[in-house]
C-alpha cells in the first residue's frame, strides 16, 4: 500500500504507465484523457506527469475496464482452458465467471478442480491472464431419467461449496423443484445463502408468484430471458438479467428494448456457450458489444453491463472500472462502436495485442479428465428396437425449430419383431451410457434429420454427455460408437467413402488440440456429415448434441429411453 | 426457505400482508401498486391475492425501502442510543452506520460496546428497531496536541476491526498521514483491506494526484464534499459521495448540481451530526430526502441514495429494496415529495407509526461509559495567564465563520505577570483534560464571542472531549468546572444570576434523559448563556465545542495550549 501511495504521489517510479488514452470511466459515462499509472498490478493514479519502467503508447486508443463474462461454460468451446484463455483474453475479457456444468456431470468435482487449475496455471509475466470465478453446479445429474458421471447432492453441494475452490452456485436449472420446495434443492441453496455465496438463477419464462418464489431460493442472476417483459420484470424483482451472446441463443434486441436509464444496473453481459469458431472469429464479449450498440444500446451502458455491472452484482472488490486502487485490468480498443481489441493489461501485464495472446497456454492434462468414455463393445444388435405396433413416438426435428422437438406417431414397417426403418427418410437415435459401462442404452427414432448412409456419433450431449449415436444402418451405428471409445471421445462419422473421428480427450468434451487445430477438424467432419443428407437449417452435430437435453420440450432421448419433457417422465417408444 | 417460498406460491399464510399501496421500485425507478407479502421478516413476493396473520393497510401510502444513513455520530444527537434511536425510526430509518469516534475518545472501545449494545437491546416484536452498522474509530486521538481518554493504534486497530463487533473502519480523518504514507496510519488501512471490511473516507478539498493517493489507501466514501467539482471528482474517482445533512453542515445543492443519470449511482445519503431538536423538528433522512428532492433533486434517484445506493455500498445483503428474498424494511410515506413518514416496518414488524416509535426504551447504562469526568479540585490560579509582553495570540470567532477560527494578535494589560482581560471584551478560554486527573491546561483567549459576566463550559469537545471552559471570570470558570466534575459532565453555565447545569451523564457527551428533556435542558441552559451577551450569530455552546478541534483552520486550544492548525503545531499564547 505504501508503494502504491508513493507512486500516487509521484514520489515513487511506477511499473507501468499508458500514456496518452482516451479512458472511459463507468462512474460518469464519460471518456476522459490521461495517463493510468499501475504499480504491483494495482492502478496509482489518473493523471499526467507519471513516471514508470515501461511506458505504452495508446495514443488513439480507448481503455476500458477489462471485460467481464457473468456466465460461461466453457467446455461448450470444446477447447481446452487454456486454449480458450488465449481467445477471450486477445478478445478483452480479464475475468470470466465460469460454471463446469458439463465437465463435472462426467467427472464430478475433479472436473471443476481441472478448469480452475488449468486457468490457475497460466501465467503472463507472472499474473493470471484471466480471473476464473468458478461455480459449483448444482443439478448434477440435471434430471432423473439420465446417467450422469457423477452426483452431487445436498449434503455434498453443502461440503463442496465451503471450499475456496467455488466462488458461488451454478445455475440452478431446476427450478421446478425450487417451487415446490425440495428437500434436497433448498439444502443446496441454503448453503449458498449461508456462505454468503452467489447463486446463479436459469428460469426460462418465469414470472409473477413463480419468479417470486424462486427468487426467494436466492437466485440473484438468470440468463434464461426470452422476452422484454421477462427482462424487465426479473430486472424490477431484483434480479441481475444477463444479456446473452452465445453460438445459438442472444437476446441483445430484448435487452435494449427491456433497459432504460435505472433498471440498466441490473444488466450484465454473458456468453453462456459460445463454439470455438464463433469465439475465434466473431469474438468474445467484444462481440457481443459491437452487436448490443448496433442494436441500439448507448454505447456506455453497454460497457458498464459488461465491466462494473458485473463486479457489482458478483462483488468482485477492484475489478470492473478504471480508478484509483482497482486492478490494471485494461482493455484498449479502438473506439467505443467497433470495440477492436488492440491491446489487454491483466494486473497491469500485457496479455494481448493484436488480436493475439501473449503468454503459452501447455496443456494441463490430468488422469481425472482423461480415459472418460467407458462403454462395452458395442454390436449391432444394440441399436434393434423391438416392435410389434409398427407404431413409434418419433423425435420430430426441422430447421424452423431445431431446439425444441416435437412429438409424432411414425408407422414403419416390422420384421422379425423389430423395426425396419429403411426406405423411411427416419434414423435411429440411440444414447449410451457412457460413464459405468453398464450398457444402459437409449433408443428412439428421428425424423426430420435428412442424414442417409451411415451414422455420425458424439460424445458431447447436454447434460449427462452419454454418446449420442445417430444413423440409417445399425453396423455403421456400432462402428461409430467404436470409433468414439477408442479416441476416449470426440465426433465420429462413418459412411460409405470411409470413417473419421475427430477426439474429444479431455472428458470427451474437449480437444487438447490447437483453437486451429479444432476449428479445422471440427469444421471438416462436420462438413462431411452434411454432405450425407442433412436438412439445411439442421447442424449435424450440433442438433444431435440437443437431442438429449431433457429439460427442454417436447420429448427427448436420454439412456434411460424417450422421456416427455412436459409430462417430466419416461415414456414407451412403441405405441401399443 | 421453505416456509418462505410457500409464501411465495400462495401455499402457505403470510406473517404479515401489506396491502394496496404504492410501491417505489428502486431498480426500476417507477412506482407499482401491489400487496407485500411478509415471512419470517423477509419479502415473500409483491403481487395480490396473499393471505396474512395480519394485514396492514396501507392504501394511499407509497412503500420505500428503510432509509439506510451511511454515516452518523449518534453521540452528536447528545441522546442515549434508545432515545436516538426512537427518534430516528420514527422518521423512516431502518439501518444507520455508526461511528462512534466520540465516544471511543473517551472510553475506548468500550464506548463502542456500549453502543452497539443499546442498540441491540431494543426490541420491537421480538425484531430489531434499527440495524447498526459499527465503524471501528480510525483517529483516536484525532491529533498528538490532545489528550483522549484512550489511543487505538495500528495494532490495536487490527486486533478491534477482526472482531465481528465492527463493521468497517471509521472515517479516516488524518488523510496527511495516508498521504504521507505514515506506518502507523497504514497498518489500520491494511487491516482493513485485509478483513474486507470498509473504510470510510474524510478528505475535504482532495483532489488530483492526492485523491488518487488517498484512495490506494482504501477508503470507499466521503462525506466532505464542499463544492460541485469535488462532488464530481471523487465520484468519477469510484469513490462513494456522501450527501450530508446534519445539523451544521450540508452540501444538498452541490449534490444536486453534480449528481447525473450515471454517477448517481455513486452518491449515498448521510447526517453526520445532527443534535436532537433538529433531529426532533426536522427529522432525520426524511427531512433529507425533502430539502434534496426541493432542490431539484429527481425523487426517485434521492430515494435510490438513501437506500439502494447505501446498501450497495457497504454490501448490505437483503437491504435497499422492496423485492422478494429482501428483508421487509419498508418505510411507508405519504408521498415522495414532502416524505411524511406514516409507518415504519423493520423485518416486518411495526416499529413506528404517525411519527412515535413503538418500542420501549430502557436505558442500558453501564460502568464503562458513566462518571468518566476526571479532574482535580479546580483553583482560579489554574486560569491565569502569565505574560509579560502584553501581546497574545487570540482566537478570533465571528458570525460569519463560527467554524474556521483567525489568529489575531491582541495587546493586553499586565499585572504582576499575568494577562488581565478586565474590560478588553476578551474571554478567557480554557481546556482541561478530563480523562486522567492529570490537571494539564490549555489556556487563551476569544475574541468576539461577546459572552460577559460568568462563564460557560461544556465537556463535549471535539475530538477528545475534555473540559472546555469560557468566561470573563477566573472564579466563574473555577466554578462551571466543578459543576462539570460534579455531574460527570455536560453543559455549565455560572453567572450572576445564579448557576445551573444540565449533566451529560453518558461519558460527558449524551444524556440518559428523554430527548424531551434534553432539548428542553440543553435549550433552556443555551438560553440563559445567550443572554449573557454572546454575538448574535455565534453559537454559545456549540461554538465552544469546535474550538478545540485541531484539525480545523486556524488556530486552537487543546489541553496542551494554542494550536496553529496550518502549521499543525503547538504555538505559544504570548508573542515575545
Amino acid at each position: 500500500m505504501k508503494t502504491l501511495i508513493d507512486c500516487a504521489m509521484k514520489r515513487a517510479k511506477c511499473d507501468l504507465v499508458i500514456k496518452g488514452a482516451q479512458i472511459f470511466n463507468v462512474f460518469t459515462g464519460k471518456t476522459e484523457k490521461g495517463d493510468i499509472a499501475v504499480k504491483n498490478g494495482v492502478i496509482a493514479g489518473i493523471g499526467t506527469g507519471y513516471e514508470g519502467e515501461k511506458v505504452y503508447d495508446a495514443a488513439g486508443l480507448t481503455v476500458l475496464p477489462g471485460f467481464l463474462d457473468a456466465h460461461i461454460h466453457v467446455e461448450s468451446s470444446t477447447l481446452s482452458p487454456e486454449a480458450f484463455a488465449q481467445i477471450v483474453c486477445a478478445h478483452g475479457a480479464t475475468g470470466i465467471v465460469a460454471d463446469p456444468h458439463e465437465i463435472v456431470n462426467v467427472c464430478g468435482v475433479a472436473g471443476a478442480e481441472y478448469i480452475k487449475e488449468s486457468f490457475e496455471r497460466l501465467r503472463a509475466g507472472g499474473k493470471r491472464p484471466l480471473e476464473v470465478y468458478l461455480q459449483l453446479p448444482s443439478c448434477v445429474p440435471a434430471t432423473p431419467f439420465e446417467t450422469s458421471g457423477a452426483v452431487i447432492d445436498g449434503k455434498e453441494t453443502e461440503r463442496e461449496l465451503s471450499r475456496e475452490l467455488f466462488f458461488g452456485l451454478g445455475e440452478v436449472m431446476n427450478f421446478p423443484a425450487v417451487l415446490a420446495g425440495d428437500e434436497d434443492m433448498l439444502r443446496k441453496l441454503t448453503a449458498a445463502q449461508k456462505l454468503g455465496k452467489v447463486a446463479d438463477g436459469h428460469a426460462p419464462a418465469l414470472t409473477g408468484d413463480a419468479l417470486n418464489a424462486y427468487l426467494c431460493g436466492g437466485m440473484k442472476t438468470d440468463h434464461e430471458n426470452i422476452s422484454v417483459e421477462e427482462c424487465k420484470e426479473k430486472a424490477a424483482r431484483g434480479m441481475y438479467v444477463q444479456v446473452r451472446c452465445g453460438s445459438s441463443t442472444n437476446n441483445l434486441k430484448d435487452v435494449v428494448l427491456a433497459a432504460d436509464e435505472y433498471n440498466f444496473r441490473r444488466f450484465i453481459t454473458c456468453t453462456d456457450d459460445k463454439n470455438a469458431r464463433d469465439l475465434s472469429e466473431r469474438g468474445h464479449l467484444d462481440d457481443l458489444l459491437r452487436r448490443l450498440v448496433k442494436e441500439g444500446m448507448p454505447a456506455e451502458r453497454a460497457v458498464m453491463m459488461a465491466t462494473l455491472n458485473v463486479a457489482e452484482c458478483y462483488g468482485l472488490k477492484g475489478r470492473g472500472a478504471v480508478a484509483p486502487a482497482y486492478f490494471a485490468d485494461l482493455t484498449l480498443v479502438e473506439d467505443m462502436k467497433d470495440f477492436r481489441v488492440r491491446a489487454v493489461f491483466k494486473e497491469g501485464e500485457l496479455t494481448a495485442e493484436n488480436g493475439k495472446a501473449l503468454f503459452s497456454a501447455e496443456r494441463y492434462l490430468p488422469k481425472s479428465v482423461l480415459g472418460t468414455v467407458h462403454v462395452k463393445e458395442p454390436s449391432a444388435d444394440d441399436f434393434k428396437i423391438p416392435c410389434k405396433s409398427g407404431k413409434l413416438r418419433a423425435i420430430a426435428v426441422s430447421p424452423e425449430s431445431t431446439i425444441v422437438t416435437q412429438e409424432e406417431i411414425v408407422t414403419v414397417p416390422v420384421k422379425d419383431g423389430f423395426a425396419c426403418l429403411e426406405g423411411t427418410g427416419l434414423c435411429k437415435l440411440a444414447v449410451i451410457e457412457r460413464h459405468f459401462a453398464s450398457g444402459r442404452t437409449g433408443l428412439g427414432v428421428v425424423k426430420g434429420y435428412g442424414f442417409r448412409g451411415g451414422a455420425i456419433a458424439i460424445s458431447v450431449a447436454h447434460d449427462a454427455h452419454n454418446l449420442v449415436v445417430l444413423g440409417d444402418s445399425d453396423e455403421a451405428m456400432t462402428r461409430a460408437v467404436s470409433l468414439l471409445k477408442e479416441a476416449g471421445g470426440g465426433m465420429a462419422r462413418v459412411g460409405k467413402d470411409g470413417e473419421e473421428v475427430f477426439p474429444f480427450d479431455i472428458a470427451g468434451l474437449m480437444s487438447s488440440a490447437s483453437a486451429e487445430e479444432v476449428i479445422r477438424g471440427t469444421g471438416e467432419i462436420t462438413a462431411h456429415a452434411h454432405a450425407m443428407g442433412v436438412t439445411e437449417g439442421i447442424e449435424a452435430f450440433m442438433t444431435l448434441v440437443f437431442l438429449s437435453l431433457a429439460v427442454i420440450p417436447t420429448v427427448r432421448l436420454t439412456d434411460y429411453g424417450l422421456v416427455n419433457v412436459n409430462r417430466f417422465e419416461v415414456v414407451p417408444l412403441e405405441v401399443e
